[in-house]
């Protein structure tokens, strides 16, 4: 054990850091990778370790920002270090790994230590490939579920018809969020909307929002917005709600693993940390999409009822298809776009279509209308004055001249054919979308000029390609040479060559 | 892409870091934990990011001492910096995850982006737990092994007669490695040998051998001591020997997976890569050790032989019973003395009986004789002067005063009842020798004076702790309130209480 006196240190690792002196690391055993327990006050907090010669003296540690928050710890006080062996959940991953059920003490105790930091990242690829290789039963769903609700914080609301809605993922644009919102708000339900921004689409429903409004927001002013409007947008981050869920989504992205159990516990905890009563979801199916066949939709739907039925959850899914974007544009400019002309009553079809759906479905949950009920909120521009209103109680601009926010940069990519679109690569889109700047650069992004089975001459414009950055539309337009994100085919003629 | 100036970074992480302004990872769409390709002159790294707003400025980049190595680069010269996708590898995990057989060439790729450094900590446990729940079949672990030699380099030897060693491990002491090296290069074997460092144990060889020499030698240098003398007692750390070994025994570690495939891979390219023609591997097994049953050892035991016939060494396995320390030293100088005692003719009869049985097994293979030639070359004090002769070929002193090296702070355990001595718990031991100080602190381990069924009197020291430290023998003592690491049992009183 040593007492070490705290230095911040300004590096971000995405996880709590603590860099000792080589000498200080010896002393402890301490290689670097290892972990240590950190002691302040009562608190105790897993570090993961760093060494250094001259950066951190002796007697002193080095921690990040990441490591100062969860400790509250300040710069100067000492705390006093330890080293940790090796966490007994990481037994239970192994034995996961080979196949076995763990009971639900060893799910809670494998949460537990995911939410105490106790496990680094080599040990966290092994939790996600185990549930991946052996998904888990309904009984270890179950405890991953109520343990991951209860390393965080609840909500509480003095209201029966609490709602909320979830979207599988997986489709580019399809911001039906705030549209949904707005009509069941207007309906009378109480919809605690909590959002996530993107980590590999061009946009979040965050992103989005933040447009118009501010979406940060702590939980005393998220009870303030939701009492006053019925509704918010916020960004989920904030809020301590099922925060393992943060940790284990870390270790899924560079593998792109998403294990059936895993998500289905990942949505159904924060529902029931955000106090949800009703709920409904959305399953895209599709080849691009994360559930690839209508039977899979299926199945992960039975999944989802069965455990929002254990939690007391009334669960409705939709499942819908994911073959293009929902709406026209990608990014959180041309987003907003497509959310403010539904609307206000000349918008994209298909948003508005899906949007209709979902509200229409849990409003027939709550007894409160169906279909035709949010098409006529919608309609007569209810929605549109209840969405201005939770802008404002955001500290918004509901009124912004959105076009005006594009980027300045601008590239229109045309048909090197005549026919009809016969595929959308969302990836590919996606991909340019991002490479254009979007989520970071707001105005930067996709409008598309064309969708499936649209008629198309050629040199017509198929979208067009936003960027706030010259570099960053170059960039992008460099992977127009690799692929063609919008497919034309002439379906009159089959015979593409003669050789 | 963007050009930025390197400045040297004092923080080790076990890998190649690179730590960039948080607004030139902007500019470049990264997030902490991503990856960046660096290419300077002709060289490509892949190195990890964490960011700054401080200590790395604008318009440069920090890289920790494992990414200036290999890249060569030196502090001040200019690289250019780009983000890399996702390698293709992580795909070829995730098939292996699910079951199914990689060809050979999804294999090698695995392999090449390990040794590239492009796959995180997150993918390396998604590697390892694969290679876990779905072991190896013949044909990837060919194609496992001889991309892991191909990734390195070779050793080629003017000599017909090289042989080699190797011990699964999971034994304390066991120090055979510099007996059986001097027995059989007494008798004409060439035999480079180069042994690992502690990772968990008291003592490695090069750790152990590190008492009496330098085992820190280049290649050239290797070549010049084996020339000379026919053997050597090396660290193999610095021969860029199968270097993706080390990578993937990293991930390894935390999670204590040790694949077989993955060790049948990982012992047999660096014999490959050695030169090795004739091979001894010693299985030790039982309830403490990598290898649990009899059954499990033999099945082992095929596979080494079957891949080592694939490459063209002859390959013998041992198989031994592992359920307690070899020899009555554990941690570097313990150790030394048990070795040098062997080699004096006056040792351990334990260590002297395992080392003659391997030596006679590796000089009957060659036709060089057998145990009894071994038995004789060891009696001889031959070996204990071909021994000298390569210590002092490695700068080192053979006639150092071993016991006036043992740590100053000495504490018998000793036996709270008379009986025999039933158990013996390796991994206590272990724990208790490296708390101790061991062995980073050379003198610092434990002397047993009592083994399995020696008969035991109440009073009578059943093993002594040796610390450098005075605070490090207060810790390792205060293990012994948690455990009994030596068991005496009164073989003749079965009832051990009446309630």
């Amino acid at each position: 054990m040593l007492r070490l006196k705290v230095k911040y240190f300004d590096l971000f690792t995405n996880y709590p850091l603590a860099i000792l002196n080589v000498e200080n690391a010896k002393d402890l055993g301490i290689n670097p990778n290892d972990r240590i327990k950190v002691t302040y006050n009562s608190h105790k907090e897993i570090l993961i370790v760093e060494t250094t010669h001259k950066l951190v003296p002796k007697g002193q540690i080095g921690m990040n920002i990441e490591a100062l928050e969860i400790d509250s710890v300040k710069d100067g006080k000492f705390v006093r270090v330890e080293p940790v062996g090796k966490p007994i959940s990481v037994e239970y991953i192994k034995k996961k790994l080979s196949g076995k059920e763990l009971t639900p003490e060893e799910c809670r105790c494998i949460i537990d230590d995911i939410n105490d930091n106790c496990l680094s990242n080599i040990e966290m690829g092994a939790y996600v490939s185990a549930v991946y290789t052996h998904d888990f039963s309904m009984k270890e769903l179950t405890a991953i579920v109520s343990e991951m609700v209860n390393t965080g914080k609840k909500f509480h609301w003095n209201h029966r018809l609490v709602s909320d809605k979830h979207s599988i993922g997986g489709v580019p644009g399809n911001r039906i969020t705030p549209i949904i919102v707005s009509i069941v708000a207007s309906a009378g339900l109480v919809i605690p909307k909590t959002s996530s921004r993107a980590i590999t689409s061009p946009s979040g429903t965050a992103d989005t929002m933040e447009v118009w409004c501010n979406v940060n927001f702590n939980r005393s002013e998220i009870k303030k917005i939701v009492e006053k409007t019925g509704s918010c947008f916020v960004w989920g981050g904030a809020v301590d709600m099922a925060p393992t869920d943060d940790k284990i989504i870390n270790a899924e992205y560079p593998l792109s693993l998403d294990p059936e159990g895993q998500l289905i516990a990942s949505v159904m905890a924060k529902k029931i940390a955000m106090g949800a009563k009703y709920l409904i979801i959305d399953i895209p199916f599709g080849l691009q999409t994360k559930v690839a066949t209508l039977e899979d939709a299926e199945t992960l739907a039975i999944k989802f009822k069965k455990i929002g039925k254990m939690f007391d959850i009334k669960t409705e899914c939709t499942i819908t298809v994911g073959d293009q974007p929902i709406g026209i544009g990608l990014g959180p400019v041309p987003e907003a776009i497509d959310i403010l002309g539904v609307l206000e009553g000349n918008g994209q079809k298909d948003l508005k279509e899906k949007s209709i759906e979902l509200a229409g479905a849990l409003l027939k949950m709550t007894g409160k209308g169906d279909k035709k009920t949010a098409e006529h909120i919608l309609d007569s521009k209810i929605a549109l004055a209840k969405f201005k209103e939770i802008v404002k109680a955001q500290k918004g601009d509901p009124d912004k001249d959105l076009h005006s926010m594009l980027g300045k940069y601008i590239f229109s990519v045309k048909s090197k054919r005549s026919g009809k679109v016969s595929s959308i690569h969302n990836k590919e889109l996606t991909q340019i979308a991002r490479l254009a700047g979007a989520p970071v650069d707001i105005g930067s992004g996709i409008i598309l000029k064309k969708k499936l089975d649209d008629p198309v001459a050629k040199g017509d414009i198929l979208f067009e390609i936003y960027s706030e950055k010259e570099f960053k539309l170059k960039n992008a337009k460099m992977l127009l040479e690799r692929f063609d994100p919008i497919v034309v085919q002439d379906h009159q003629n089959i015979l593409v060559k003669k050789i």
